[in-house]
């Protein structure tokens, strides 16, 4: 298909979009017996490894809103939340299909921009796009992509492992993501990093939610030395998250607020920073628990690991303030359904 | 969560969605190590095999329109289309991920039942539910399946595989599926399959529309006994599908048009009929190529298989209608887009 000059009127076809989206894959593994183009993808298992699989949907106006972003980095974060998850597991991804469902008067450009920020990333994080599909959109853009990664057999790190006594830990820094989305719909607008210090933790917020980046060295590096006995991302938020590993390890946990480590970004969003942290989504950063004395070794790895609290044996969340201990209830997010709202 | 009541207005939540669902999976195989409720699902790799991956969408008032079908119809077919590409490769399928983007006003019990259809027939498939992604919506119904199969290594049948002198061979009767849209379109239902022989017909044509059945049985004995030389299944439509095998495999082809089997619904349509076996998807039948000397062995492997031409080493598709042979072009499905039309 040829390049649209200014102005022009395109009709794309949906082989067309698969045939350029095919040309442009940077990354032709021996692994992948049949790419693109077939029925199914076909690849060759990795030795002495079990397979990982996770799939998310990006819906416009659900999960992004176009006036925020760029293509390119709703193709990067759209790999990245996949990507997220496998780090959590302690993986290394290798495949992904992406799946499109394109609203009419949506440009060749935009759709090219997208896909070249999705590949990008495809090669700086050594994934190959193993196939997908395209289809029309009554309404907005939507985006599924699903993501294959393989770990050491029997070493996935899992939700369930946290024992009492372990120690829990976080990576980088927390607020970030939400705080870069209430910057968005309070009018501000992704630029060039350049100004104060206020305006570089604007953009900073602002590109961590436009744009995360999965931790899949440190993912890896956890598992690889067996220091992670519990993982998740924190993509729902660190309430909801940590509840998950509670709960699928059946243990409770007490956190320490102070040592929380907070984006720099949320101090100009006045009040509700607390909250904010404890409950809001997106950073994709890694929550997982160490045994005590694997503390230092964790801590030895990079230098923006936090640990936050510790895994007690009676279930429940807590928070300690000062010398206080709240409960700590999950509210981070979720969709929901009111059943009878379009009726 | 609980039942609902009638009349009882629900407020759905993820979790809890997420959680009716795991509760129902009917089978737990030892091979997946971690099913629904971490970041990834985990399995461990089918010896002496290697892994398929398809996936496929389906949006509402573009795949399905919700007046036409029923819940559990239209999970066994969400379900069926993405084996009928495991089947074309002539793999088994092992795993599925299900993501649904939920619009406002849908209620728990469509979902129940969507999901009870579609769980209905990983069953009978033997397929397990293994993970994926629940949204809002913010317009309309959409789901988004990746299936997984295996297929003994170096063994998957691609579309690439034709060779000139081939036979060309087609299961079941092609029509049954554009017939049934198009009696849906004209105000017939979905109803009892009892009455006269034009009543059944009908009704068995708008069944292959909602529910079509994917041909794992039948790929799998293609490929097993190294029958098919290339397959695809039925999915845009015979002309596009059959461009797609000789595009792959560069060759050409010749089709008989009177070896055709066609569906008896095509009749009730009048006039165009020609076309819509031609050009018409949705069938998700099987169409293959067999060495000459291989086709008898085929033919006893089902009385629903038909040899409809064969293969040539000039490029190019045509079709012999009695003693002319005139060209044929893929004119099947295909998504669009105007890239203006929005604007």
């Amino acid at each position: 298909m040829r390049a649209a000059s200014a102005g022009e009127r395109i009709l794309l076809r949906e082989f067309d979009l698969i045939r350029r989206i095919r040309e442009r894959c940077p990354i032709r593994s021996r692994d992948l017996t049949v790419g693109i183009g077939d029925d199914a993808a076909v690849w060759q298992n990795a030795a002495g490894a079990e397979t990982l699989l996770t799939t998310d949907l990006l819906i416009e106006d659900v999960h992004f809103r176009l006036r925020d972003t760029t293509p390119e980095l709703l193709g990067k974060k759209a790999l990245a939340v996949n990507l997220s998850d496998i780090a959590a597991m302690g993986g290394r991804p290798r495949f992904v299909t992406l799946s499109l469902a394109i609203p009419a008067g949506m440009s060749v450009d935009f759709l090219d921009r997208f896909v070249d920020g999705l590949l990008e990333d495809c090669l700086q994080f050594q994934v190959e796009l193993a196939g997908g599909d395209v289809s029309s959109s009554p309404s907005g853009f939507m985006v599924s992509i699903t993501a294959i990664g393989a770990v050491a057999t029997g070493c996935a790190v899992r939700r369930s492992g946290a024992r009492a006594g372990d120690r829990v830990m976080v990576s980088g820094e927390l607020g970030a993501s939400v705080a870069g989305l209430k910057l968005l719909e309070s009018g501000h607008r992704l630029g060039a990093s350049g100004g104060g210090p206020e305006a570089q933790h604007i953009q900073n917020a602002i590109r961590s939610h436009l744009c995360p980046r999965p931790r899949l060295e440190l993912g890896a590096a956890l598992r690889e030395k067996k220091l992670a006995t519990a993982m998740i991302d924190i993509s729902d938020g660190l309430s909801s998250d940590l509840g998950h590993i509670v709960d699928e390890s059946r243990v409770g946990t007490i956190i320490n607020f102070e040592s929380i480590p907070c984006s720099p970004a949320l101090a100009l969003l006045g009040e509700g920073a607390r909250d904010l942290v404890l409950h809001s989504g997106e950073d994709y950063e890694l929550l997982f628990t160490v045994k005590r004395e694997r503390v230092s070794e964790v801590l030895a790895l990079d230098r923006d690991i936090r640990q936050i609290g510790e895994i007690v044996s009676e279930s429940g969340m807590w928070l300690k303030e000062g010398s206080h201990l709240v409960p700590l209830s999950p509210k981070g997010f979720e969709h929901e359904w009111d059943d009878q709202a379009r009726k």
